[in-house]
């Protein structure tokens, strides 16, 4: 079998939203799609792939060296000798070629997005989900038939007010959700902390609703936070300072005894080691949100994990960022804690499968073959589009 | 004034060399016009900026964030109120404005770029070389009237033998070098240290010699390396692991007692201090490597010099990757170590002044104002090419 063509654009995912350190109105996302000769159902199978929020569409990244460096590579150099299929791991290693070490961001994006499709294309060509695949290649063909999901949401947004928040949480309810994030940071603490307090009062407990700084916090600030959470014994306290500054998130430990919660913005496995390593992060409580769209891929994520493994960490603590399909599927796969959901946001790319609700906070996968995209309409009409050329 | 226009190409920096992680046959580089209303000997002032080799050509996220940012951004915002000319600082935050923190490459050589032509225009305006408004600035107006700069080649080639090596040192030593580097760990230890050997005849002492692994070794290799290197008294021993992985790098200093070096795929002010932090690297001898050109630029440069010397390091200790003029004026404006040099490679944005020869290992600075870019014929003409739209 070999690669046949892949295909790359860019798409909006703008939102009218802003966390403390950025707005979302001018973010775009980057989606490929990656088509194989081999074929299922009198087509040929395409694998999909899509960028995760938070980050800027990698498609020159991809269009100058990813992309050239799969298509001119011999196609048996990137197959799995035993199989005879597409292997995601030659694919990756082909991908970084003429790559140095260091340096991840951007590229990370690019690698990852590229990553997805592969192994959506190679679930596909096998027949099943990617949960099922990677369970029965992982966790002896066991995997989580559900996922605990929580609503990440609680923006700051010009004009809304406590009020506003109070109604979004609610609509998070009525969507089957039990646990919810907002953001602090935008605004001085007396307003987050009446804003964490109202949505205390809909979650009904502090151990229903998480925090999340988006890096923005000084040592000082860090810490004023934390003192003033300290009493809410809320769900985690996240991303309080600079996401590479480990020194200031141990300094926080003494400081917080409940969970605490960062890595969205770390994007590869020694980056993430950094952080087990010097971080001060508690594996009895503490939370990890690596991306894998944003940071190099399942293929990278499979090493990230045997690292916590080796440091001691359970794949239970890692909860990824970001909200989409891909990482649903790695958590059910791969049992990890759950995953985060931003209901209605970061469309059509955010989400799960349409037909699929979240109950008492538990989100189902499809049984579709591959990630799953072909379940959500709106994002598989962009896929579709782009397979199309 | 104001920015009239910002213009951005991508120019091959191709070389038949290859280190021990990637071979540059495919390499680019970023150019960068930056021209202003301001006008000086009859015509508006236009700064260029270039990135450094080893990393790649990143006018995408220029053309899609950061220029856009500057152009949209009121005129004024942009302009030291004292003076009334441009701020590099008010510029870097701007191309900043919607970036999250972390994940620092491919952005942190886009912004780079960009702020070295910012500084280039704001040095013409002032009608000095960079050198002379760094010494200015934050040096009490003494600068370095010449920076050591070392001979870094000694790459792999195919077909290329110890004659060659020593042939080609010999040509560094008659343009006036009397310190060379040489890769490391692209060919097995024993020949390695027969490189090393045959560079150290012709350096005089291994004093003269530094090494460079370029990251690729893992820690049971880098110990190797160090045990077989410790006799040979060398310049220094670089980038012997994964830049990032800062507990290896630690971990060798007990193995080694001359000097390591290391820095140069280090992006941002918190991956260096991270360095600093946790990588044993000892003040009174170890060397930094740090490139302004592919992390966010001149700017993000200060700051990491701040940190430096708030952790009790002298900007002595500082010799810069890249071989390219904004290094060294940055080398001589704020008394730096010294600066690599690619005698004849990387072309043609490596190197210095065309009419000023080398001389006992030192190199002086034009008188031009700005980074020098006009007193290189070949840079100055792409410059001129890509300014004139």
């Amino acid at each position: 079998m070999r690669i046949t063509s892949i295909r790359e654009t860019a798409a909006p995912i703008s939102s009218q939203i802003a966390n403390a350190y950025i707005d979302f109105s001018k973010m775009t996302c980057s989606l490929v799609a990656v088509t194989t000769d081999v074929i299922r159902d009198g087509r040929p199978v395409t694998g999909f792939g899509f960028s995760s929020n938070g980050r800027y569409a990698a498609g020159a990244i991809m269009r100058d060296r990813m992309i050239p460096r799969l298509l001119e590579a011999a196609p048996e150099s990137l197959l799995d000798p035993e199989s005879g299929l597409i292997d995601p791991f030659r694919c990756w290693d082909r991908m970084m070629v003429n790559e140095k070490p260091g340096g991840h961001g951007e590229r990370s994006v690019a690698v990852g997005t590229l990553d997805m499709a592969v192994w959506d294309a190679l679930a596909k060509i096998e027949g099943v989900p990617l949960w099922r695949l990677l369970a029965d290649r992982y966790k002896g063909g066991v995997a989580d038939d559900s996922v605990w999901v929580y609503a990440a949401g609680g923006y700051y947004h010009p004009g809304k007010g406590i009020d506003g928040l109070v109604d979004e949480v609610k609509s998070y309810q009525d969507m089957g959700y039990v646990d919810f994030k907002l953001k602090i940071g935008g605004a001085p603490l007396p307003e987050d902390m009446q804003r964490i307090e109202a949505v205390i009062g809909v979650a009904g407990s502090g151990a229903h609703v998480a925090v999340d700084a988006n890096g923005r916090f000084d040592r000082a600030t860090a810490i004023a936070y934390a003192s003033a959470l300290e009493s809410l014994g809320l769900l985690w306290y996240e991303e309080a300072g600079d996401p590479l500054d480990y020194a200031l998130q141990a300094e926080l430990a003494p400081h917080y005894r409940h969970a605490m919660a960062t890595g969205e913005n770390l994007f590869s496995t020694i980056d993430a080691t950094n952080l087990i390593r010097y971080g001060g992060m508690r594996p009895d409580r503490d939370w990890l949100q690596f991306d894998c769209a944003l940071s190099y891929g399942l293929c990278e994520y499979t090493r990230t994990l045997a690292m916590l493994d080796a440091h001691g960490w359970s794949s239970r603590r890692v909860v990824p960022h970001g909200g989409h399909q891909m990482s649903l599927n790695i958590a059910a796969g791969l049992h990890l804690g759950g995953n985060e959901s931003y209901p209605g946001i970061f469309q059509p790319f955010g989400g799960f499968a349409d037909g699929i609700r979240v109950e008492a906070g538990r989100v189902k996968l499809p049984e579709t073959p591959g990630i799953g995209i072909e379940t959500k309409a709106g994002l598989y009409a962009l896929c579709r589009e782009l397979a199309a050329g």
